[in-house]
């Protein structure tokens, strides 16, 4: 494999062009393997009983703004992002290893802060922390996250699955997490520029919330156990619905439909878009980090989904592989192309 | 916990000692987690079998130097490292998770090198690449692997378990690794000095290769486990054999006398340490990155043991603990300390 003299910018591929690239040169040998790359969290069989295995990594300046990403927070963060994968298979998280890598910029103090929010994050989910590693870096800090967890064989979900006419569901309300990073970010600049302006971050505390501190939607996954429905396809929501809904569409060789008046967008978070100029609708489909749930259903599950305060169903999956239509209220069609984040076209080094 | 305003710097711990603090502060609370934090993995209740975890990483700059560690080398390494922890359990490997974090420095066809070296370790150990995630980094390259395996609840083998009187043995031989970047370190010196003349890396072969292209002891697994030895505690040479000593001691609660003249040094090894000024002793003794496995087991298996030519029986386990000594050839004794790496002590942002 890989052999040629060129030299092609990751930037071209973009980070889901680059994982798929590499997907194709490992395709799983094992017989124990159920699952390898290209879901939200790896499948192997152990006896009976399926295991999740994923891992997720954020690093300074890419994935964080040490300027107000609190290190408590992100501890939390970074648990929350890897069990949010784990649910996203109809799964439950077990255990959890950090990696950390810290300039000595940071103190024991700085870092216990970062690890108090990690113990808080396990403590609300029931996992446990059973290792990793620390070192130096030479610049910035990076948290890397695996999670270990178990799904059963007859409820394992995957992201593909999705048939014509399924349901189309999500959890929460969506856009918030990235309205919240507007604000931050907005917060910043003014500071830095006048740095006698103390933040007022008091009317956007829903959104701020949703970015610096979100939630895996594990409620969610004992609810649909007790309801005993099995969605089709699942994803959780970190880059964004549009991005995610190619994903289930990829995976499940089917279209989505999406009613615009559906999708369920906080009041804030609708004023604060509408603040930036920004369409609020824009927002829920592209923002990412919500890390909600969208997932499909048999549209037999209609009636019992219907009045569940937390779910909204959206829009349903079509025959037309590949298409994927936001449905006005003047009953007008866009296309509703995957944005997502795409951190390689932003960065020199 | 973690409440003052202290500043403490991490050099002022080390990297063990970070370690230790944190994991006081995370105590299991499952009942399927079997071991956590301080171990060479993770171990976890699946069912009757006992599921391994460990994660590692490398960071540019601190793990390894892009101008003479080929990138090809490194993906290989990466793994291996990963790979030994769970030799170091007795354990056998199965899947891996592959995180990397990359500035656009690098184009796609250094990331296909990296990966090329992955696969290789895939294929040469049997394991599936199963996931992971790729994303920019805002400076240098980052590669984090997480590796799953698998230990039978009758064979796993703890840091902890040593008893008074066992056979203290290391597989392979040691300090190679260590000198081998020693030469590679010269070499670029010497480059960047006189770019004129070109590295002469031959006569240094087996050591350059020991630092280059480490391997995970998996036949030493095999072997023991053919052979009915179930070791009494075990850890893989990551650190240094003194480092390991001190964790097989401390878990143990024992002392260990090591001869010197047991140690099992390259020849190649022996005439660069002393080239460089060096015991041939302390850097087998202090020197890291050999991933041979360190081990004792029942006096009894003396008989089985002493003839196999990739083991080597290098002292016992005694009675008086925390006490390390090596031995001379002329009976004299002295402290082995724990030197290891200590990566929080030499950088700066």
């Amino acid at each position: 494999m890989f052999e040629n003299e060129q030299r092609t910018e990751l930037g071209t591929l973009g980070e889901f062009g680059l994982i798929q690239h590499i997907a194709s040169h490992f395709k799983p040998k094992r017989s124990d393997t159920v699952a390898g790359i290209g879901d939200d969290a790896a499948v192997i069989q152990s006896e009976n009983r399926l295991v999740l295995l994923c891992t997720d990594h954020m690093l300074e300046g890419v994935h964080f703004d040490l300027s107000f990403h609190p290190l408590k927070h992100l501890g939390y963060k970074a648990v929350v992002s890897c069990v949010s994968d784990i649910c996203a298979m109809n799964g439950k998280p077990g255990q959890i290893l950090v990696n950390l890598g810290t300039s000595n910029r940071f103190s024991l103090e700085a870092i216990e802060e970062l690890y108090a929010g990690i113990q808080l994050a396990c403590e609300r989910y029931g996992v446990d922390l059973v290792g990793g590693d620390t070192s130096a870096s030479q610049r910035g800090l990076m948290i890397n996250v695996t999670c270990y967890g178990s799904a059963k064989t007859e409820t394992i979900t995957y992201r593909k699955g999705a048939k014509p006419n399924d349901l189309l569901v999500v959890t929460g309300d969506v856009g918030g997490a990235y309205m919240g990073l507007q604000i931050l970010e907005r917060e910043k600049k003014v500071f830095l520029e006048h740095p006698e302006m103390q933040p007022d971050l008091e009317r956007f505390d829903y959104i701020v919330g949703r970015q610096l501190k979100p939630e895996a939607r594990v409620d969610v996954i004992a609810q649909l156990e007790e309801l005993k429905i099995v969605p089709t396809s699942m994803i959780d929501v970190s880059d964004g619905i549009a991005s995610e809904l190619h994903q289930l569409g990829a995976h499940g060789k089917v279209g989505f439909n999406v009613y615009e008046n559906k999708l369920p967008i906080d009041p804030q978070t609708v004023d604060i878009a509408l603040e930036f100029g920004l369409n609020p609708s824009i927002a829920a489909l592209n923002g990412g980090e919500d890390y909600e749930l969208l997932f499909t259903v048999d549209q037999g599950h209609f009636d019992l989904i219907k009045n569940l305060p937390d779910m909204t169903i959206i829009g349903h999956a079509t025959e037309e592989i590949g298409k994927y239509n936001l449905i006005t209220a003047t009953g007008n069609s866009f296309e509703i192309k995957a944005q997502g984040w795409e951190h390689f076209k932003h960065l020199s080094e």
